[in-house]
């Protein structure tokens, strides 16, 4: 199905502002006990007095059957195609942390690891070690590295064992292969070309060039004494959501890969949260400045991962208590949602559907309750996410009429 | 929407198997007395128990208001469009009697026919001959063909008055026109390009010249001195299912149709059974060899298309009685379908969405009944049957995230 003819946004009006509520992983599967999901199972007053003035329906992240990561499933909610808009992990994780991309860069994740003298990996994350031993491990390096020929390499500490590379130059290409095995007692792979062209074999040198000196330059390092690098991507700037929808953003989120992914689209990232009363705190102070507020929620899917179903109950009725706050700024549009299923009872992502809750003044109610049974016979249906932020803007008075 | 990025396949795990049960021509409508359609009036205890612990859903098989047929309506189950993936009748007939199709031949569907004296067809199945008698008469015309100059004709007798017809050959097109006229008391049409190209031109020349010979060696015959034909196709094989998904496929099917399109993706057609009990027991038999076992139920189809709302409520129960066997093997996913419907109040195929059940581990159940209208608020939603393969992938934990 095609996207929003972007042709039919209307930039002239000036409505209210959209409120997209971001819990991560919202989706669940039926404990077994009670046949009630997570969200079912919250004590949720405020989402489901919400769910009686919405419209309510089930997402397909990606397509039916298909487990998004957490970027195809952001880029979704964004108004983006995730099968036709690919953006590498090693690009995600630089924007998150900040670092200024410029088209060309090439981007890779990196983590810190622990080598022994024969170069077998011994620990893929160094022991997770303290932001402030990356820190201090990485400015060894950059002080005394030899740049490449006509390029600029540079490392930046995102979290723990965490590290972003980026390569700045001209020419460069992102077809080449991560160095991580994936397994300790085995040594790092050499970075080689997926594809034959010259471009990514210059960023393969590089990369073996780099990861090399870091081993001599760290030869000291009892622990982090090594890179492994994988996720290598090319920075390729997308239409933003301001120039397709007239949307200007705003996202408030505590970790580095949704702000990343926000930045992409085109949000403005001010502060980070620390907290999720925070989160909320930072909405209420920037409130009127934006067309569109963006919080995320990391909670509900950590509880997931851990396979805790009374963890991910609690995570959602923590976020039901600061609802309030949220509609209080009676938004033009108020979007309740997650970016994936992250079911307790599998412990990871899922390919299930995500139930989506839009609120307006133009919505036709079917439930006084927020949860994938009353989602699925919602007004809004079963749908692509990709095709949310349309909703979006129709609920916020932001489209004209498609044809005479 | 597109189908399922194939990347994602984890051809690394080895998970139990898939089962695929198909009762063709499964989707009804509601009786007028009772306001239920065939599936809902049928007593089936199985289906019952297993959908409540199963996702349920509605599919097009192909896109709203479309009818299938039953190449289609297959193709879709085993996870391809058929809106892109077009496999002509001929091609499909041809595979499902056994006949060896390798790249470029053309193959056609025959008639065995009726002629009176002046060339008009007065029977347009012959009398429905017997499978012998028309083998006695294909062997004549085979014995005496004088073969065309650089290509090769032969005749295939499926059952009663059917008769596949294979060209193979260099520079063969299909672009080519049926000879049936429909109607008796008409001349057969002769065989024409439907495209201006030298290759379809050339089968069209071999089909006049071979359909002319038929008639002066049989022209003795009473009643079996003809052949009509339809259905022309190039076979041009497609990608198997086990380079798209991983799966080595064992198809169960007593009909050579259903045969012929689980060869095209790939599946092994072991022996075929007799019976629908036989089906069952050829499951058992070869429980645990394959990764998907396709089961396909006829009667359902037959009943529908004879009008015969109670016979293809028996005939439901039949396949209901059958199920503990089939759950008993305990698959991995276990999916009951329709192709299409065919309601017994329409007597014909049509367009109506099928329901569908997906039972495994990790499913949100609705319903403790299996129908329309249980289906069609159950959690799989509204979807077009080529992603049923992925959502069977999903459930048997064959797939990879999709993105980071």
């Amino acid at each position: 199905m095609p996207q929003l003819p972007d042709a039919q946004v209307d930039v002239s009006s000036s409505r209210g502002p959209i409120v997209l509520v971001v819990l991560d992983g919202l989706g669940g599967l039926p404990h077994p006990d009670t046949g009630r999901t997570e969200l079912e199972t919250a004590a949720t007053p405020h989402l489901d007095s919400l769910a009686a003035r919405s419209s309510l329906g089930m997402m397909d992240m990606v397509a039916p059957g298909i487990t998004p990561g957490s970027g195809p499933g952001h880029l979704a909610l964004f108004g983006y195609d995730p099968l036709e808009t690919i953006i590498g992990r090693g690009v995600l994780s630089a924007l998150g942390v900040g670092i200024d991309m410029r088209p060309g860069d090439v981007a890779a994740r990196l983590n810190l690891a622990t080598f022994d003298a024969d170069g077998r990996v011994t620990d893929r994350r160094a022991g997770r070690p303290s932001d402030a031993e990356a820190q201090r491990v990485v400015a060894r390096v950059m002080a005394d590295l030899r740049q490449p020929a006509g390029a600029e390499v540079s490392l930046h500490p995102e979290k723990e064992h965490r590290v972003v590379l980026r390569i700045r130059g001209a020419g460069l290409g992102a077809e080449v292969t991560d160095t991580d095995p994936l397994d300790v007692g085995l040594p790092d792979l050499p970075c080689e070309t997926r594809a034959d062209d010259a471009a990514s074999q210059r960023t393969a040198e590089i990369v073996r060039d780099v990861l090399g000196q870091v081993r001599h330059l760290l030869a000291d390092e009892p622990a982090l004494n090594g890179f492994l690098a994988r996720g290598f991507a090319a920075f390729d700037p997308i239409p933003t959501q301001q120039e397709r929808f007239g949307l200007r953003g705003l996202a408030i989120a505590k970790y580095p890969m949704y702000r990343g992914v926000a930045k992409l689209v085109g949000m403005e990232v001010r502060d980070v949260p620390g907290t999720n009363e925070e989160t909320v705190a930072l909405l209420e102070a920037s409130w009127g400045d934006f067309d569109l507020y963006f919080l995320h929620f990391k909670d509900t899917d950590t509880r997931g991962h851990d396979g805790d179903f009374a963890g991910k109950v609690a995570a959602i009725v923590e976020i039901d208590a600061l609802m309030p706050r949220i509609m209080a700024l009676n938004p033009e549009v108020l979007i309740v949602t997650g970016d994936h299923s992250t079911p307790a009872l599998h412990a990871e992502h899922s390919w299930h559907p995500v139930p989506v809750l839009i609120a307006s003044d133009r919505v036709r109610p079917a439930a006084a309750a927020f949860g994938e049974t009353t989602a699925r016979s919602g007004d809004l249906g079963r749908f692509r996410a990709c095709h949310l932020m349309s909703l979006a803007l129709a609920h916020g008075q932001r489209l004209i009429k498609f044809g005479a």
